[in-house]
């Protein structure tokens, strides 16, 4: 649900009554009912009509129908909505804790988050500066990548959330190599097909040949390209990042692995805005996440727009099918 | 002229007889005749049908119509289309310093440049690795800055053509105010209003309050932000990049001053791709610039296309004109 103060309460009593969601899964929300059913009434929604206290596992939610997952722990009637609040902060991140831990141990096939707030989660004294540290953390896993995918591009990131004067030191031929590896999966995953991959330089003209930069392209990118294609991909770079955007060329690959967060973001959100939904590589679940933030500014308004949480359950449940369905082939041929 | 064995000369050409250019200003090009009498034979082009020696002044230039500007030292028979030569980076320097200087005593409004190819300059032992180096070098100005223009968006660009490791050192107050002036002074002159101006940030979220980076945006961008708006500039920032490239929030300015190269590149050329022009902002001169490179693979086959140069060379006369307007304004107002 993210943070209670916010737009995830709408969107997500919008999620749980849209038909093409529920043509496709099984939405279970966790948050909290008491918030959910003050912000029904406030923007005149349906209140959800089936709740189950946080302790019950998944044989306790009879049939397979929508439901809320109490968590519990907030009164309702304190929160003010649209603003920062420690109780808010705490609140989101029990949600993210019981959801990961019941979908890590197979009770879910996958997990969409809501938006939270930063700043809450630091004044709950919520040690993670939000959902992928902590997912990072929980599993154990030393290396994600942030993916963002809509129908028009698919563009995935080597860095993360850090400086631009870091981004050299963090970029090694490792990284890249399995951001390439991980970006082919989850394209084959979203749309079924081996995809041909771009990646970007990280210099003005992907360096000119080592004149800009500290020689990133030649020692860091193109091993990892090289290593890519004897692995049998299709990846074409390190490419100039101002002309590989440019229709006719990003046209010629399925998806783009650029090297920092406003190389992917800057284009990614020119040509698809909020219609996109993140991901996130290298967990052991599959994670995906709204595109959008708490929009403080109207929250618990009734003018919310639930597409991208939509999209991010959609396209968690068919990215959850498919990789069943490849882990069932290799199940069967190792049998056979 | 550019390369002689690039499109330059193919582009130089149509440039000539092009009717709207020719409606607007007096084209001269500082070039090779032998050169230009070869490509035009071999594109069933026009020859030139004025052409004066390097050494004749503009008193020596009859009237007023298009001319050719013969710098000759070449042997035009020599030069091998689409390859990098000593010899053709030699001539290319020469017809830029030649077109510059005379620029610089006032026979010439602005200056606009065709594309040259780095390499061939390297080879032919010139100290400068492009125009804009040379321009700053031979008229003594510090700090120059790159703008990208097009009819749907103006760009600037605080840093220029250096490592993505070196932006944050690069990054002073007085650099990104410098920019901002400079920016709002050009897109006065190209469009004859007073812009509202955005400048983004440099790290991911713009910083997200000091999250990301080394705290630039509150030490370095948003002191001159305000220092300009104290100087009644309309300016905001630092803005994210991520969202300030969405339609919706980049038509709310009429120019955008970015931190690095790809940072404008990136969005300029997914939007205008070769549309648009580049200038160099700071500089004593008037000097815009084709927005594409030699493009050695098609060079003298009659396939290239000149409207980068075309508008290089409307802008350049439009921003010569509206700058002559200001000053005699601003004389007559002295006088008066």
């Amino acid at each position: 649900m993210g943070d209670p103060a916010g737009i995830g309460p709408e969107i997500c009593l919008r999620l749980l009554s849209d038909p093409q969601v529920l043509k496709r899964c099984v939405p279970v929300v966790f948050g909290d009912v008491g918030v959910l059913v003050r912000v029904a009434r406030q923007c005149r929604l349906l209140r959800p009509n089936r709740v189950v206290t946080g302790g019950q596992g998944l044989l306790d939610l009879p049939g397979s129908s929508p439901a809320v997952v109490d968590q519990g722990g907030l009164e309702a009637f304190r929160i003010r909505p649209g603003q920062v609040q420690a109780s808010c902060g705490r609140a989101a991140f029990r949600y993210l804790e019981a959801a990961t831990a019941r979908t890590l141990n197979g009770e879910f096939a996958a997990l969409a988050t809501g938006p939270i707030n930063k700043q809450a989660l630091q004044a709950g004294g919520i040690p993670f500066s939000g959902h992928t540290d902590y997912l990072a953390a929980t599993t154990g896993t030393s290396s994600v990548y942030m993916m963002l995918a809509s129908d028009e591009l698919r563009v995935s990131m080597v860095t993360g959330h850090i400086g631009v004067d870091q981004v050299s030191r963090e970029l090694t031929t490792g990284r890249v190599l399995e951001a390439i590896r991980l970006t082919r999966d989850a394209v084959e995953n979203l749309r079924g097909e081996t995809p041909r991959l771009a990646v970007s330089g990280l210099n003005p003209h992907a360096g000119e040949g080592g004149l800009f930069g500290s020689g990133e392209e030649e020692r860091v990118i193109r091993p990892a390209v090289e290593a890519a294609r004897r692995e049998g991909m299709e990846v074409d770079g390190p490419l100039p990042a101002d002309t590989l955007f440019v229709p006719s060329v990003r046209s010629r690959y399925q998806a783009v692995v650029t090297m920092y967060h406003d190389q992917g973001h800057v284009p990614f959100k020119m040509i698809s805005f909020d219609r996109g939904i993140h991901m996130t590589l290298g967990l052991p679940l599959v994670r995906t996440s709204v595109a959008h933030g708490t929009a403080f500014d109207i929250a618990w308004t009734g003018r919310a727009n639930p597409q991208s949480l939509i999209q991010a359950v959609l396209w968690a449940g068919r990215l959850a099918e498919r990789k069943r369905a490849v882990h069932e082939r290799t199940a069967a041929r190792r049998a056979g």
